[in-house]
């Protein structure tokens, strides 16, 4: 038995998130760990079911860039890399977000496993939940709206799960996972409320939830204990989320975006929208968000050019492979973790 | 027809690796051209075989590191990218050898689909041959020799060959390939020869080729373009690559290494080598190298506690996508192309 948060005998066995999760050990004994080793069997299944399932769906699989002179000006305190292209400033990706959109012209249904690398503030590391370097399994579709990306979201997710405890069940039996767990999961639609009805929920539960702001890690994760199948969270307040998630034109704002929760703690898998391809309200969300359109030249000279209208996500895979295994911290599910602030010698 | 080196109407049409490609467009026409969708679609599948072989022969995918404190010195006049990481500095992986080795007490064979990063002189942003993005699949194999990495090298390659043109052979043949080309490849034993007779042929030929040195482009070229079928150049020379390669215990200053080229004019696909594994040895080949010992904590730690002798290689994708479609530059292969000097606006 590996080490989970079902199991009292470890001793960062508290709840999925928890805060009590020690460090990784050094990379050598780290990829010794049963733990660990079964994630990795885990994940190589994860990404085989996502590429079967999108590709039979239509998408293709692009290769997102690592550099550019730009990149998602993210969020919660977190940070792009910068380094010297050349004599310029180019970022380390945090979000192949600009670049999907960006290549819809030629790709009306594209995917990317994404590495992402993002500086989270020192006092994340024990989280649980933060890594700097992370992947997502980000997905577009041009001419989409909220529910297409939904369905997508949906029925991938449940390929997946179909997938894993098809492919390697005594793996999943031996981390301390039940198979009923995902009963529901594979046999009936998903929740759903929006970020308005999820904030009433908090709060009458006592948890102190702004209605204008981004839901926070604590009450995510009791609204996921309250599920016993996933659910979406739509309409999250503008300002919350990135200049790219299309404000609803009947609802100033209010966004026409999503979260994606895991139901047992896990909290988030995914995050979508649909997004903005008008270029002089780009504009004007950009420089809302506090940031200078100027910096985004390629991006907006291409908007302006035309780009197709989409709708897409990006699901975490490591915080899949976590919620599907059920270790208890992201480290465990990553073969080189980095936690925040974290320095190797 | 799209573009290809045997299609004179085109401008860029000289050979492969000629010296006459044009830049790539802007993204947006970048990834319309019927050239660069059809080089993704075969990508695509060659990433498809790549894993189906790799899976078949026991081996595990991990999702390699984008930073780290140190990363493979390089050759040739690339540079590592450093980042401010927390305070201290990291580089953009030019390489994931050293991790891969690392690995293997957890994963005996291992491999990746790596992003690399190599800030390559501005001069060669003409060659056809250099991105400053690019992938390599990237394998490792605990306990195994020179022969057993060149095993899977070969089979790894005609698996791939095979799979394309039974997946999208439309697509290859629109891009004028000719399936006829790859008959060889697919029947017979790739060929090989040493270091030191590729030098003797090259100088009978005419090249100025050094027998302590890499072999030159245009040197690589000229011996791609004397083969029907792939072949094997072992016995690099000492100096003219890696620390980690290992030195013959019978031979000083020979390399128990190899690269694997392709006919036809397309050049090298992957280079490969038995690595050290020794402390001292390996403390010694850093020196030789100009390179400082104690930036390598992490990775020489780990060699003192002991990790499997291994042998693997890195097969550039973007150089095996070229092969396969016959097209021009890498840039024509790559979804998001980074010339050497060449800044987005």
């Amino acid at each position: 038995m590996y080490s989970t948060p079902a199991t009292p005998a470890t001793p960062s066995a508290t709840a999925p998130g928890g805060s009590s999760s020690p460090m990784p050990p050094p990379l050598g004994r780290h990829l010794r760990s049963p733990g660990v080793r079964a994630a990795m069997l885990v994940q190589q299944e994860v990404l085989y079911a996502v590429r079967q399932f999108l590709r039979e769906q239509g998408f293709t699989e692009l290769l997102p860039p690592m550099l550019g002179p730009v990149t998602d000006p993210g969020g919660r305190g977190a940070k792009a890399l910068d380094v010297d292209y050349y004599g310029h400033r180019y970022k380390v990706m945090t979000s192949a977000i600009l670049y999907k959109q960006a290549s819809l012209r030629g790709f009306g249904k594209l995917f990317y496993i994404a590495p992402n690398v993002r500086v989270e503030p020192p006092e994340t590391a024990g989280s649980g939940r933060h890594l700097v370097e992370f992947h997502q399994i980000d997905v577009e579709i041009a001419d989409a709206d909220r529910d297409g990306a939904q369905a997508i979201a949906a029925g991938l997710l449940v390929h997946v799960v179909r997938h894993v405890w098809q492919a390697v069940p005594e793996v999943l039996r031996e981390l301390g996972r039940d198979e009923g767990d995902f009963s529901t999961l594979v046999s009936e639609p998903f929740g759903r409320c929006t970020h308005r009805e999820a904030v009433d929920l908090l709060r009458a539960r006592g948890h102190a939830q702004s209605p204008d702001a981004e839901i926070g890690w604590d009450s995510e994760r009791a609204l996921s204990l309250l599920r016993d199948k996933p659910f979406f969270v739509d309409d999250y307040p503008k300002g919350s989320r990135g200049f790219y998630d299309r404000e609803d034109p009947e609802r100033p704002g209010v966004l026409r975006n999503f979260d994606l929760l895991a139901h047992g703690g896990y909290g988030e898998l995914a995050s979508g929208s649909e997004r903005e391809a008008h270029y002089p309200t780009l504009v004007t969300r950009l420089r809302e968000s506090g940031e200078n359109p100027a910096k985004y030249a390629w991006y907006l000279d291409l908007v302006r050019e035309g780009i197709p209208g989409s709708a897409g996500f990006g699901m975490g895979l490591e915080r899949l492979v976590r919620f599907l295994t059920g270790l208890d911290a992201l480290w465990q599910v990553s073969a080189y973790p980095k936690l925040p602030g974290v320095v190797a010698p």
